[in-house]
């Protein structure tokens, strides 16, 4: 199944998970379009000074990887700033969180596996 | 766990799949280090004339997500010219092809579903 950039879904999520600003999430493929154990398959945007606040992943896990921007990422209590190229992985029962602390955009895919 | 770019194994594989030129795959995460049904995460960098062969996924699907350059995509007998945002899901014994038709590389996230 081919999609184009302009097929898919957008929504926009204001504090999202108690964070600051809006978070734009692009669903690249739904949930029912994957046959995998996958529930988010997404880009998502954060503008400067936005935020995904803390939150844990129970028998899921999920990957952020940093397309562009600068990010500070706290994971499991490590905090640490990401740049374009770094990726976290979260799952069984850890918690991440992440800002945007730079002057563009930050731009990741985020992917939630579960099991 | 947080992972730098230096820190991911990084592996180039010659006329991948009956395909031309060399493609580079950086692993963003090892199937390893991943709970989840998931056997491939990583970064795929095209130079131009490069590509990777027609090639079936049985029990697994895959999404191609471009990041950089132009594509020329087949997906079950489908051919289209992609570009930086759009994506390809190919699985349930389908097969698909990607190849560089830009002047520039082309980079992709390459992300393996199994079930």
């Amino acid at each position: 199944m081919i999609k184009s950039a302009a097929d898919m879904r957008t929504e926009l999520r204001e504090r999202m998970r108690g964070g600051e600003g809006t978070v734009q999430i692009r669903h690249v493929f739904e949930q029912t379009e994957l046959k995998g154990k996958c529930r988010l398959f997404a880009l998502i945007t954060l503008e400067p000074n936005s935020s995904i606040g803390l939150h844990a992943h129970e028998s899921e896990e999920e990957v952020y990887y940093i397309l562009q921007g600068r990010a500070k990422v706290v994971d499991d209590g490590e905090e640490r700033e990401l740049k374009p190229g770094d990726a976290v992985l979260t799952g069984d029962g850890r918690s991440h969180s992440i800002a945007n602390i730079g002057d563009e955009a930050l731009e990741l895919m985020a992917v939630i596996l579960t099991y």
